[in-house]
């Protein structure tokens, strides 16, 4: 079975620098208290052992997300790219934009585009002056990717924010309705408004969910499984969010959850494939 | 067994014009998504053949909701009526109004009473400017029928509004307490906060909640069926909401739930009666 | 074990006054509702059996919280140290303070910190003008009890307030960022918000929840207990809310959850025990 690992933060130059490598000691707690070990490659900041552990685990891509948020750390699209250029057909760079700079955005999505990346992750919340999902200095970025289309990742679940109110389902509901062409992934799935986020995917058919390490034993788990065994099972996409889970454990984790064939292979791979447009080159 | 299905929207005149049948692909989309196959007299849009699924399954008595709302279309009270007695002793009419108009509503409101109509319907949120139920436009209606003891629908889950925001239960729980003699009974359960409805009517004994077809298979419908089977049981409303839902195959669906069979009487047939005033006619 | 309360009402002088006692039909429903018969205690006001029930229950130590919010009773903070005192070794004074007068609460803490007072007890949405939990007007005393280090208990979940925003975590999720070292008990544990509360107690390692009677056959109740059992369980505390719940029925409850010795010995004394600063004396 062909797996996409929807969000991979590989140890590697900027990524280095942000939040997730700089405090360890916070994300191996995170990691534990999921019910995960902490992978060898994250706590050696080891390339070789992330490759090694996608190859044990049967991973053939990773979805390399990088970030361009003051609080939590930037890493430079161009460092996305080298990583993913420099080990060929085993990574897919989705390119991070600021929203505060409009056309600069604008310029920024047209060039990674263009230059092979895949989709724009944009994370409100975690800019040095936070905005919530709905602002109106992104709706022209929305725009601008709904026209052409180019899927948007937007982390808008768990830590997203200043508070709570920055994951709140409300608001991206009113963006989904106003861009209904335009494909959005939740990347950890609005978690944890699990009850809301499931009715606003049941009404919007753009909106795709990604709860990634968010989902792994956490209030609200069994509702989302339901939903992605059923209804929801074409729009439904697994990430580890490595390194908060290991690449492996979690995979294995993961696969033994009461998903039917038919939709697991949708979840780890169809759904993914067919937003990037994998199927399509 | 007696049973009161408490929303059936019939095939008949201005119904065919609303959404629910006008837009008959996303409908039945939506019954699968919830775990059943279309009913046939939806489908074919014929009322004898919904009276036979009644008759089938043992529905005595449906309660015809009509609708006053521009987004999702208008049906004539006058044509509720005319179902309704065209039928006699099969269904109860609940009249609809529009709190635009305060006099007309107040107007509408009193004729339906005196013509024979058991409670009225508002649907603040899908109305062509929506509201939400805390608008002040409706709270003298919310008064005028405190003060008559009319029980009042409200559209208040589900889509019921442009987004998430117009199903929001601390509104509703203001309503509540601000007029608390006024039995409130919320058509769709205010789904998705099934955890904080659950809660205002734990606080406020004038709520009566009718999930019905969002109950099905959808997030936190154990957190419904444990509370309506326990301090609940005097307040849950049965109802399907056809043709969202099929009248029979989804009666059958539910009398299979883990209810104890004193309170499964007052979920299909006693709490409605009370209601309505059925017992005392 | 040994094993504390951590939220006992006794029935004494100005606790009588109180709306849990001045009304005792709805305490009794309540109480029903949740699934246990009021205790003898409660409903003949005694305290020799209120002890007795301690007793038999194996509980040897009960937090007393006072009251000091309007709406729904005051009792006088020299009322519950005079009943802490008469009953050398059981009980564990709180001190309750109106945040309307700033100058006069910062005297009334210190004051019942000098007097052996142990936390300070706020119930911002049942104040007679209700506030919410991060109203300014109580940010000065948030900071006086950081500085000094004495835990607050917030009454922010269940009937808080004139509606349900008033347990609305994300103003909590706020309170806890701003004042990051300051120890905050939410009583009643921001029921209803299972989910979203979780979420901030993942985030926020300065809040301890503390559900009480609100845990018993309610929404949310396995989120809850598996947090508890999980990474939760250094700062999930076990009470009862008497008079709502019966002292011994209730934690024989309790006791027969799925819960693991050791995580129970910290829920039933050992988190309560280091929040108190019982270890310190």
């Amino acid at each position: 079975m062909k797996i996409i690992d929807f969000r991979i933060r590989p140890p590697f130059k900027d990524f280095l620098g942000t939040v997730m490598y700089a405090g360890a000691e916070r994300r191996d707690r995170i990691t534990r208290s999921i019910g995960f070990e902490p992978s060898p490659a994250a706590q050696q900041r080891s390339v070789p052992l992330l490759l090694s552990e996608m190859d044990s685990a049967g991973v053939g891509l990773g979805v390399v997300v990088g970030r361009n948020a003051g609080a939590l750390g930037i890493v430079d699209n161009a460092v996305v790219k080298e990583f993913c250029d420099s080990h060929p057909g085993r990574f897919i760079p989705v390119a991070s934009i600021d929203p505060n700079d409009r056309k600069q955005a604008v310029r920024d999505i047209d060039e990674a585009v263009a230059a092979g990346f895949r989709a724009i992750n944009i994370e409100p919340g975690a800019l040095s002056s936070p905005m919530q999902t709905d602002d109106r200095r992104i709706y022209p970025i929305y725009a601008h990717c709904e026209d052409r289309d180019i899927p948007v990742i937007l982390m808008t679940g768990g830590n997203a924010g200043p508070d709570l109110s920055y994951t709140s389902p409300d608001r991206l509901d009113r963006v989904l309705a106003d861009f209904p062409t335009l494909r959005i992934v939740s990347a950890h799935g609005n978690w944890p408004w699990v009850h809301q986020i499931l009715h606003v995917a049941f009404r919007r058919p753009n909106l795709y969910l990604s709860p990634d390490y968010l989902l792994a034993n956490m209030p609200g788990m069994d509702d989302f499984l339901k939903a992605a065994d059923g209804w929801l099972a074409d729009r439904f996409i697994y990430a580890s969010a490595f390194p908060f889970a290991p690449v492996k454990a979690y995979l294995d984790w993961f696969r033994a959850l009461p998903i039917s064939a038919g939709n697991l292979e949708k979840i780890l791979y169809g759904n993914a494939a067919r937003l990037l447009g994998l199927d399509r080159t």
